[in-house]
């Protein structure tokens, strides 16, 4: 059994890897670490989680976590992963741990985009571009000999999927892409806010990012190494009142004389191989509810002709392939288990 | 006193007209019909209607509403409104009777757009172009001589009012704008639906009328009219867990240098006379939660000169600004009442 | 003009308030303090309130605030008002303000129930009994004559209407009582929890205060002058997935042979003066829907004679009836306005 | 494997019973019977359902229901099972086919209870007592032996559970007690109905079945049974803003001095062995968000000895261990399967 170890393991995608990984047959939960929670059990704060439930969460400590973990888990907020992992990076190479790592710090290769879209100053460069991007459906080959993984955001995951295929296959332009993203309230993390609170979101709905959303390189990195060239978003996020699941509408001008079924077409060819990423039929539209609580990622795509553009959606729960569901789906292909194992449940409906 | 009267008066729209006009200083309720609830009072429908409750509703009959009413306003179905307006129209001359119609069937004025984008053929093509498109921010000075005017939808009040002083400004392309919008569940009807029922919403979100909704020309033809040549849109509908409010993000291509200061100024400056019309701070983000249950308007304006876009997004109650709050501000200036009678409610927030 | 202050303006009851009282006839707004928000303006914290957003919080200064205003709503914590509010008192009988106090801290007319229930010692204990409990269906007659008001609970306020009546009546006895009690979330006020969070709250419902609720001997004290005699209550308190609303179902044990036509007709009797308590028609149950944003309730009793039951429910706004509606009623009272002003308009639904 | 046949499988209850099978190793799904689908993929109407949405719904034939199916799953609306189950009962006394019935139909001994709760008369009262009543807690013992099965309804499960262990250890007088029950909105089934859509029921809250629910005869007729005497109970149900849960607050007259301590012990020695009931610790509410997806139930006891109570609280999902969930932990006692195989899974939170 894989021992697994989780840093921040009391937040919304550390809950969720718990749920998921304490019903996966080839590995073991072992040290969950929080700040906010050291010394109580996990059912005392989180009662949804059963027999994993048992456990208690401790105080982080890496060489305990190297010692009682062979994969590492890092759930800490943006700019806290960066100065946690560089510790375990180093340690691991003797140990042989191998690290999934949620944050954004490992994500872009161009450290001067950290100042630019984080705001910090990056304190572990020389470990920017020896992380592999782990979205499976664009990266996959290289999983499995992956030791330094930095497991997608959940906007990226989605508009990634919902365009690569369209620019794999020049059917639009790079550089006149608007990606519209909302995403439930869990992707705002689990820390009381005013903006976050019930009264705050329920029956209301906001744009924020508005062409300044962190994910923005994300995208334009990765969707760049599908296209084989520059890309260019323009982006804004929404929060909508659910709290789990990300839709992406992505509109992209026609560069190629298409129509709805051959786009489709070729959509459900690129991911052939894909056992998560399922493109709708014909005149269906993905909804973020056919998915709640899975690792599935329904996608559609049309060509509105009139118009000049492809118009693309992708739905995924943000905690299940945006996060949680991914990371275990990364793990599976590293360690080769079965690519769907502890994932393979529908979504939760209604 | 006006005398109103309202055919359709028990969906959601003619609900939220009741609500308004009971509260209206310068008119009376009288005729209120409804096939559904022929015979019934408005308060055992509807508990939430108080003194107003106590009418009741009644089949509709077009003499005895002409009889009854001064100004009429139709609450009626896309396609239905086509075949009991002209009977209105026609007597109307006469009796000096004026009408508010809240359908779409006499907002477009080519009449081939009804076949191409609501599948019927036009039965009353020689009243298009007669009724004035009714919104007070663009066709206002036009609406105290109408006596027939078409009440804007939903999603082209938002598009139009994010959209139109950019346009007019020639700060961005005509043709190459994206505009995405979401909708609460009332703007889907008050017709019980698999689609629109709790379980199938709840906690969930979704596109839908991609490339092909129904409001796709209206909003063309009116922004064409204040960019004085032809607008094209991308546009895909959306969705939203929440029962009234809508959010439309308009993306479009960056035409002239400016920065978001100046054209928020420039909006500033358009709506300067807009009284429900609010251009939002720097740094703010409309929400359709500070407009619900109000006539109020709120937008915002962003340049991402990174990507080349101009980036609008509006906040209306689909039901006020969006229906049946814009259709009082359009007799309000009609009949030359103060603009803002019955209407200048604050949001209900939470 | 009867010139306003608010003492805490910036929670859920005071912006409720200021939506209210901006649109009264009768009043001005005048100093709202917040120690959150000092300096700002209404609007730049509260985008929704439209006019009166123009206006900026202060910081609370007694000597200010009795110059300022002729009526003083004290919208502070439990606890922080028997603190505040003395001082005000003892002023203001020189200048004849008068004071409207939120807070629990002189609702209770025995000290010793704020150490049971409240869990601290009052500290102007010589002032408990001289604030007038402002129910005006129960207490309406000495208002007008009132200076200083305790506006009740939300719980209170909805279960003492389900109740006042039958026990008037001895249709139940007085100390075989159940109230359960369900409230959406703004019940708990704006400051940011883990537990009032959306994904906390969303999708979930959850009991609270079970047998401890501060409200409990509100409710006993209330329902004991209606009854002549002790009242003893089960409670439980629940957390419903909604902004607003409040819905309480009283279970009496039947002491009179009555059916529901005979019960209803006593509850209509007993309402007849009430302009905001409306007893629904048989076969109907008071929904919070259809009292959102109103300052009515809804009431309704049943007759189950097979378990020997009386069970009576009523709906209303926490935030309307429940509080801050309820406040500008007694106030309307207190000066002789026209009872409904101001807080006449229907609910907003859907 | 087991050959498991699904009658009315399109509903919420045969859709959650899909997704648990699908993932269960002892079955395999044979026959999904829909009238309303009949000829459709499975996932064509729900994709929500992975590999099992391959399959696809039939009409109904009981011959071939026969033939193809070990054991059959009955989700029926009340009233239509009477019409389908006694065929195949008949019937299976040759094969050895099992039933496991959904609906009211069966779970009353008295035929009576039929005209006068349910509203019509039993067509087939001689197998009334031959169902066995499916509760794993009160009833497990029998369920080896069963061949045919009333599954419990989704209250009387909930109500049940939080009142058996304090009825059998006669804390309470078994005539004096009331069950305030709140369910999601999937408890009232996939039919579109107006007082079931989105806006309707978001941001409201209502009692309904006050006093006359279909459920009590149930609750009243499964309590005596632990009771060893007649109960009698005062019941409200009430339509809550969320999909999925059910929570219920019993309030019973207390007839012992214990307190919650005791209280809590006596119920945890009471659910020992039943691997989905947890006594949640002292302190803890239930929340109906912590079972969601889950068969698992959450129970509190509380002594309140001032108003001579004791509250108990149960929370469960009402598609989950209230249905589809107790169904298959069912089947999995009636077959020596694991009784946790397929349903072990946690909650869904958040």
């Amino acid at each position: 059994m894989l021992r697994i170890g989780i840093v921040g393991a009391s937040g919304y995608t550390g809950v969720e890897l718990i749920r998921l990984l304490s019903a996966h047959k080839e590995v073991e939960l072992g040290l969950l670490t929080s700040r906010r929670y050291d010394g109580k059990t996990v059912r005392s704060v989180y009662p949804s989680l059963g027999e994993a439930g048992l456990l208690s969460f401790t105080k982080y400590d890496a060489a305990a976590m190297l010692e009682a973990a062979d994969l590492i888990y890092i759930c800490l907020p943006h700019g806290m992963s960066q100065r946690v992992t560089p510790q375990l990076i180093e340690a691991s190479g003797a140990s042989g741990t191998k690290i999934i790592d949620f944050a954004g710090d490992f994500r872009l290769a161009d450290s001067s985009l950290y100042a630019e879209w984080y705001g910090f100053t990056h304190e572990a460069p020389e470990l920017l571009g020896t992380a592999l991007y782990g979205l499976p459906e664009t990266r996959g080959e290289s999983l499995p000999a992956a030791t330094f993984v930095a497991n997608p955001g959940c906007y990226p995951t989605s508009a990634i999927l919902a365009l690569a295929p369209a620019l794999a296959e020049s059917l639009v332009s790079a550089t006149n892409l608007v990606v519209d993203a909302k995403s439930g309230v869990s992707g705002a993390g689990s820390q009381p806010k005013a903006e976050t609170g019930f009264c705050a979101v329920d029956g209301g709905l906001k744009a924020y990012g508005v062409g300044t959303h962190k994910h923005i390189p994300e995208i334009e990195q990765e969707l760049a190494a599908v296209a084989g060239g520059p890309v260019v978003v323009g982006f804004a996020a929404h929060l909508v009142p659910m709290s789990r699941g990300l839709l992406t509408t992505c509109y992209g001008e026609l560069t190629k004389d298409v129509d709805s079924a051959t786009a489709r077409e070729l959509y459900s060819e690129f991911y052939r191989d894909a056992p998560f990423v399922t493109v709708v039929a014909e005149g269906v539209q993905p909804e973020t509810k056919h998915v709640t609580g899975s690792n599935f990622c329904h996608v559609s795509v049309t060509v509105d002709a009139r118009s000049g553009r492809l118009i693309a959606t992708s739905a995924i729960d943000n905690l299940g392939k945006g996060a949680s569901g991914q990371a275990v789906q990364n793990m599976n292909i590293m360690y080769g288990f079965d690519e769907t194992e502890g994932i393979s449940g529908a979504g939760l409906w209604p």
